[in-house]
């Protein structure tokens, strides 16, 4: 099966739970207008990204199935697994959505943020609710029976809210408009992303795969999470690397960090290396609206040589990664696969 | 027990509510400035209002359990459900947040909306998504050992999912600065409240409550429900009908509904009871934000003798909702007693 097959199949699975979530509404009795509103803001938030965190659940649940490939489940089967990826994507669009409010972002996905959207406005804080809720509506249709129901909704209770604190510090780390790289550190920025992105995208699919398939032992919850969340964040910093160092035709993108105030990978790498000059520079050119202080602090990043510490950066820590999944105890019906497969995904990316 | 040492009681738990929650963020191992933020976050946004979702919990359960009284309880008894009403008002905050921020409001409770608080902005998004997260977190903490646990879990979720859907019912029929009359009517106000305010306000302490005490055939939710939602879409009713009718000495404000282009039950009311003349009127004055326009509004409100039309609707509700009480069956474990209660506490309410 092809990638491109394998992700057609996934995306065929979404209108039939834009539909579960309209019956909901429609056995509620709500008036028709308001259930079109929740479905354009379903279809409009939730497909249309990469949607490589959706699909790793259902890659994860057929290495631990040992399955071949998702042809291999019975369509059950498959239509069960899918809704926990869709369920990861509902959570990626609630997280969007507030997001992009809070960023003042322009654009997502290549078409306008949906808060920017004619006769939506502020009514997308409520739209977001709403996208979260509908994790917890499919959950209650589909999977109420399984002995770990409970589980499910606990493991997307505490990754939601450690998605939130992660969130919290960035917001209060680096706000849009008041530049102060004294609260930056590598050290700062490594809990960022990890609660921030680690937790929800790399643990939470592989750990929802991991309930469907019944591998639910907690000492494989935790070597999953000694893997997955280093990995998370070398993924992110990698993506901090990207938007500085990367070519815009490989990421599809001009990377807006330095303008933007990020707490980036990048900054904090140069706030440790940096000389006393070269500190001035950058607190006086960082995170201002303009491509002049950007070049200058991106002549700090070149003089730094920070290409080749990236460079050393990711060597060591796919080393150190695998090794650590090659430790990994298999006897409980965990495996090294997903998460090699997972590493294979990141390792050297170029956009 | 006094109303006031009930409350004092009830207001005296949530400090340590405040150290689980920021003990459960300490053990994630998060800086201490954020934890800091989130208690600030929680103190001003969580207690400060009436309490009475979060009291009416523990009087139902105190009823339920055939107590006189809170001190009746035992201390870690009293704990535990002072705590489900602590949810309630913690559900309440993350709505209250949010809808501050989407009806752009300035004050709450006599202080500033949080969104308006120094440093704060737009974070308050983020903030109101991790006041709901509270409720999973003390939930997991306090009631995983419960047969009910996932009760309670799916109930909050339902009812949240509820609210947001008559959030967005509202600012779909009464969006802040386009004023269109034809989106009104009393079908409509119906189910605004009762999917905005009853679902949360009054069924769901109720519903929290049985499920600790015991008593939890759906039979019995249905009865609670039964009563509790057109008990809550009367309050409401109640509640648009002061706005516009109350003496701002009793009601502790003056009324802005009309300025606000409210989809309240009164301008509803005036629209089916107008001529062509009035309703002429009432287009080209309602939601305006001048003074005059809503004396004019004012003006054919009391043509229509609306105090009249409310008067007999509050009379006939409550006497149905007697009459419903009193065929209540209490062989499982509810009691009418419970209703009653909430019926008195509302009717002929003058602030």
């Amino acid at each position: 099966m092809t990638k491109e097959d394998n992700r057609k199949k996934f995306v065929d699975e979404f209108p039939s739970l834009v539909s579960q979530l309209t019956q909901s509404l429609r056995e509620y009795g709500i008036p028709q207008d308001a259930i079109d509103w929740y479905e354009k803001s379903l279809n409009y938030n939730t497909p249309g990204g990469k949607l490589n965190r959706g699909l790793s659940v259902v890659d994860t649940y057929v290495i631990l199935k040992n399955c071949k490939s998702p042809l291999d489940l019975p369509v059950d089967e498959y239509r069960r697994v899918a809704l926990l990826g869709w369920c990861v994507e509902l959570l990626q669009a609630y997280f969007l959505v507030a997001d992009d409010m809070m960023d003042k972002s322009i654009t997502r996905r290549g078409q306008p943020c949906w808060y920017r959207v004619e006769e939506v406005g502020d009514m997308a804080i409520n739209d977001a609710f709403m996208l979260e809720a509908a994790i917890y509506c499919l959950l209650k249709r589909n999977f109420r029976d399984q002995p770990y129901y409970v589980d499910l909704l606990e493991l997307l209770h505490d990754v939601t809210f450690q998605t939130e604190v992660g969130q919290l510090l960035d917001l209060m780390t680096a706000p849009e408009f008041i530049v102060d790289l004294n609260k930056f550190s590598l050290q700062r920025h490594s809990y960022i992303v990890i609660f921030k992105t680690a937790y929800y995208s790399f643990y939470l699919p592989v750990a929802l795969a991991m309930y469907a398939a019944g591998v639910n032992d907690e000492r494989d919850f935790a070597q999953a999470r000694e893997v997955l969340l280093p990995l998370g964040e070398y993924f992110q910093i990698q993506d901090d690397y990207l938007d500085c160092f990367g070519r815009p035709e490989d990421i599809g993108k001009i990377g807006t960090d330095i303008q933007d105030n990020k707490c980036s990978w990048v900054i904090n790498a140069a706030l440790k290396l940096c000389s006393p000059e070269q500190r001035k520079i950058l607190d006086e050119n960082y995170g201002r609206k303009d491509p002049e202080c950007e070049q200058r602090c991106k002549q700090i990043f070149y003089d730094l040589k920070l290409q080749e510490v990236y460079e050393r950066y990711e060597e060591q820590v796919a080393a150190r990664l695998r090794e650590r999944i090659g430790e990994i105890d298999e006897s409980r019906g965990f495996r090294r696969e997903v998460l090699y497969s997972f590493l294979d995904k990141v390792y050297r990316r170029k956009k």
